[in-house]
């Protein structure tokens, strides 16, 4: 087959970035905006990509569709999906690259592969591509052919093998160590200044733990701008943990610190100190 | 008051060294072995440090007692030092330098003080003395002038404010973060081999995470040799976050591994990747 057309859901800053990486190598990208925010109706149109009605219409025009959503949203994309599918004189291929367990993936796959519609696992490594920078779609599923037309062509395409699962394995694995320990960082920071021993530890850290101060300091400063959509990602990587007899504490600890930096009030906060105390200051 | 005979409680890799500096420094350092281990009796007589008997003995001869322990063991020595107290003609000072949650310090704490005797609460963060280095340690509470009398003798000690229950308090978030992440690594690199993605796994991790690959690298090879004493570590650090309302979960999940790590048969493993298999190996 030949890729002509992608249909991309989720314009947010990775899959935006993604859509329009995509469209500058000559594919023609399309959406869907129904019942979708002012913010996403805007940036689709700001970045040329076509919004061509329902999920129907998207199914019936693509030849391959990707999803890069935040995890809590995957499933109902993927039923609509399957829902819609038969709207198409062939079948197309849904690749879902949100940031979830193998065992969803493998459910969400049953549910698309039941509708004739072919399924890849994808799960993406890196930030939003840029003109000198590709980030990594891992994926993985017994029907690749259409994901790999992309590789190259604005994104890296690794493929990973034919078992759904191991693509979104690879990412749950990746990611637990990056925004966990960002997370463990922030708990730290928190617990102390409830302690009231605040100072005393970042004076210990400078003295002894001065680069992990100063990651934690660049970690913890950004949490503010994506803690709201890890906290789904970090529940997804906990149940990836326990399913092969391992905690899921880390990150249901990471997802718990993740919804108290989301519901504190940062706006005014100028340092890691200001922060801390922002964090520090709201309800649990 | 000044301190000529100091009681060392403990002495291990940290404790050992901590009593042998302090003697080097011109203190009478003893200790009581009754039923100790015979690695512990030889410790003590590799270092030249006296046994006087039992417990009621240390008591009546020491000016100063330290304990430096696992902290499962720490509650215990102190009641049996409450219960010895009075052995003594004036009252000495008792300082537990365990890694123990602030509640549990105040639990002890009142327990040593209801029997006249003066408790400091303290918390060790480096590693063991040497010639050319001093471990701080953290020490608060009512009755520091003992523990005071130590600093540059050895080691470094830090007032850090009068109540019992902040120096362990400085201790617990320190560790968080260490022994936090090593956890968080090794049950990274567990899972992925258990989900069969460890090769892809290391592969993504050297391309772009490089630098954290290699303090993993470092910290999950030193794990087999101390995941034993830090469990109980880690569960005083859990309990410590959850009194000021901080999930808990990252270190029970810290805790959940390195029972595991000490579980596991490492004897044979010669590199990353042989130690983690030996790991995802182990029972759960």
């Amino acid at each position: 087959m030949t890729v002509e057309t992608i249909g991309a859901l989720g314009l947010g800053d990775m899959g935006g970035a993604v859509a329009t990486a995509l469209k500058k190598s000559g594919f023609n990208v399309i959406t869907t905006l129904a019942g979708r925010s002012a913010a996403t109706v805007d940036s689709a149109s700001d970045r040329g990509i076509k919004d061509v009605g329902g999920i129907a219409d998207l199914v019936r025009e693509s030849d391959l569709i990707i999803s890069v959503l935040v995890p809590a949203n995957a499933p109902e994309v993927a039923a609509s999906i399957a829902a819609a599918a038969g709207a198409s004189d062939t079948p197309i291929t849904f690749a879902d690259c949100n940031a979830i367990a193998p065992a969803s993936a493998i459910a969400m796959g049953k549910v698309v592969t039941d509708s004739g519609t072919h399924f890849v696992d994808g799960g993406v490594i890196g930030g939003p591509p840029r003109d000198d920078y590709a980030p990594r779609f891992y994926v993985s599923g017994p029907d690749l052919d259409a994901m790999m037309e992309l590789d190259g062509r604005g994104i890296q395409v690794v493929p990973v093998g034919p078992e759904i699962g191991r693509a979104s394995a690879v990412k749950m694995v990746y990611a637990s160590q990056t925004k966990g320990i960002a997370a463990l960082q922030a708990a730290m920071l928190v617990s102390a200044r409830r302690l009231g021993v605040y100072d005393e530890l970042i004076s210990e850290l400078e003295s002894s733990q001065a680069a992990n101060l100063e990651r934690a300091s660049s970690a913890v400063t950004r949490l503010p701008s994506v803690a709201g959509r890890w906290i789904g990602e970090m529940e997804e990587i906990a149940s990836t943990f326990e399913s092969v007899g391992i905690s899921g504490g880390f990150h249901q600890g990471a997802a718990e610190i993740f919804r108290l930096v989301d519901a504190s009030d940062t706006e005014s906060a100028k340092s890691l100190d200001d922060l801390v105390k922002a964090f520090a200051a709201a309800a649990t």
